[in-house]
């Protein structure tokens, strides 16, 4: 209630009645919603809820000088057109960061114990699995390296913590790191370094030009033969052919990989796209999932995201600090 | 090396060569070992490895003071046999509660994600469960509630928390619990008040007398319907019908289960055995995982055995308290 001037918003879509009716609850008197597709008949909107803003959204109001992203990503377009207003600050919402983390402890630990598998032959009543030597890893005292040290990524080192395993990771700012961080943080030049120690290796830092094929056949070849790795992140951060030959191979133990290199792009491909161009569905060392961490069918997470951009409404409207605030030039 | 008087042990079964290789280089010196199956010439041994030793092992040498079975747990013959000889003290080893914990936890994770059906829809280029909605749980948040809070149970009530759950655990003897345990601490008799706040239900301990059938309809009946059931501990706690009405008709979410009804008793039936008269292989609601919370084939597991097996021996030839005494009128 700190709200003293007026504060509008504008939203490029309309978000479903519930959600609606739980932001209006949410937000400080004061704050005025509109709602597209079509822009309000004056529009006069101080911020603009979008994830890929269209021209005219962006010049249409003078006072325009917030653009919220609706979820955790910069599209590239998004970038570009906003590289050419540096008048508007850019922020987007993190509230997904703990269905990604669990999504990517879940794939670690099924990998680690080859639950797949194990799961499809008892259900045939075969127990043989029981008795098979080294199917299954032991992650206490074991080493995780994290690729992202991001809202994601120090939940992943948490839970590993709880698990008994050591933690290192790369992040691009190491100096941001709390003094009492229980981990090791590196830069990410030490990355060549740090693959050989990696019993896991997760994968939980944005796609970027950056980013893009960091882990290629040169870095698994670095990790150890027992090695599990696990992306949460963009396919295209992991080069996909290498990827397939080292699980094929097993030059690494295993894979959970939940984001991939072809998409379906409408709703009647959603049942026959394959997610890569190379079998992975014919290996038993890899748990696939469709690109679940962002989990944006949950009821739970959807209520975090609309939780989430109530908040970073209130702070604009207060004057405070926006939440996540976008860096343009790094690309997230 | 502060073994001063010999101290002969004998094992009822010859581990393999590279357990005794490690197991002579770990030992004190003084400490004398023999291998079964026969006794040895002229029977003189202190201390007895064997899970069920037979009637002459116990009786045939007059210095045995101690019976150490090489895994967690007591067989009801051994108990029935060490009954009627109080001056054996009885203790087991823990060597594998680090898997047990963590297939608990895997299990948990898989079910709250559905992993399995996920990942062989998507084998099948069916990426739909990506859209579907409350698919999965998130974790962060929910209360799990733990039966047991031995060695196994206390490092899945870490990883609970690492994940950011609220941790509940039922003990026979709550006063055992340390001060500083973050975990709230119940008697078994709070149970029924316990179940309706669970959110998982891991089960972790022992199967005695008072644990079998310990969750029947009843007790499924006051969890959430959102709740996800884990038995790592034996079948017989959980009521087998129960179990399966309860996830056929889901009353409650899901479960995942490493221990079950029926068991292969001849390797020629490991292929062929179904683990319960119900078709928990038709739930898509169900983990499936045929007993390998013991990880007996496990190399890292195996050589903790080993460890744990010396350290009781080193303690017992040194007069130390020997870790991990069963109480045999509680039966574990």
């Amino acid at each position: 209630m700190r709200t003293h001037r007026r504060f509008s918003v504008h939203m490029q879509e309309r978000p479903d009645p519930r959600a609606v009716e739980l932001l209006k609850r949410l937000l400080d008197e004061g704050i005025e919603l509109t709602f597209g597709p079509d822009l309000p008949g004056s529009p006069r909107y101080d911020l603009l809820v979008a994830g890929r803003p269209t021209e005219r959204e962006l010049d249409a109001s003078a006072s325009l000088g917030v653009l919220l992203i609706p979820w955790a990503g910069l599209p590239q377009s998004t970038r570009t057109a906003m590289e050419k207003r540096p008048h508007i600050s850019v922020h987007n919402i993190h509230h997904n960061a703990a269905p990604a983390a669990e999504l990517a402890v879940a794939l670690m630990m099924a990998a680690a114990k080859a639950l797949v598998p194990v799961d499809r032959r008892l259900r045939a009543d075969d127990w043989s699995p029981r008795y098979e030597p080294d199917l299954s890893v032991l992650l206490e005292g074991r080493r995780a390296l994290l690729l992202g040290y991001g809202e994601i990524g120090r939940r992943i080192a948490g839970a590993c913590r709880g698990l008994g395993m050591q933690v290192t990771a790369l992040r691009r700012r190491p100096e941001r790191t709390a003094p009492e961080c229980p981990d090791t943080i590196l830069p990410p030049q030490a990355l060549h370094d740090a693959l050989p120690a990696a019993d896991v290796l997760h994968i939980a830092l944005p796609h970027t030009a950056a980013t893009r094929g960091m882990i290629g056949a040169a870095e698994l070849a670095l990790l150890p033969a027992d090695c599990i790795l696990v992306n949460v992140a963009r396919g295209p951060v992991v080069d996909e052919e290498a990827l397939f030959r080292a699980l094929e191979s097993r030059s690494i133990r295993a894979a959970g990989i939940d984001v991939w290199y072809a998409y379906p792009k409408r709703e009647d491909e959603r049942t026959s796209t394959p997610p890569s161009r190379f079998p992975f569905g014919d290996l038993d060392n890899v748990v696939m999932s469709p690109h679940r961490a962002g989990a944006f069918a949950v009821r739970d997470v959807e209520e975090a995201r609309v939780r989430a951009i109530a908040s970073s409404l209130i702070a604009a409207a207060r004057g405070e600090p926006i939440p996540h605030l976008v860096d343009l030039a790094a690309g997230y």
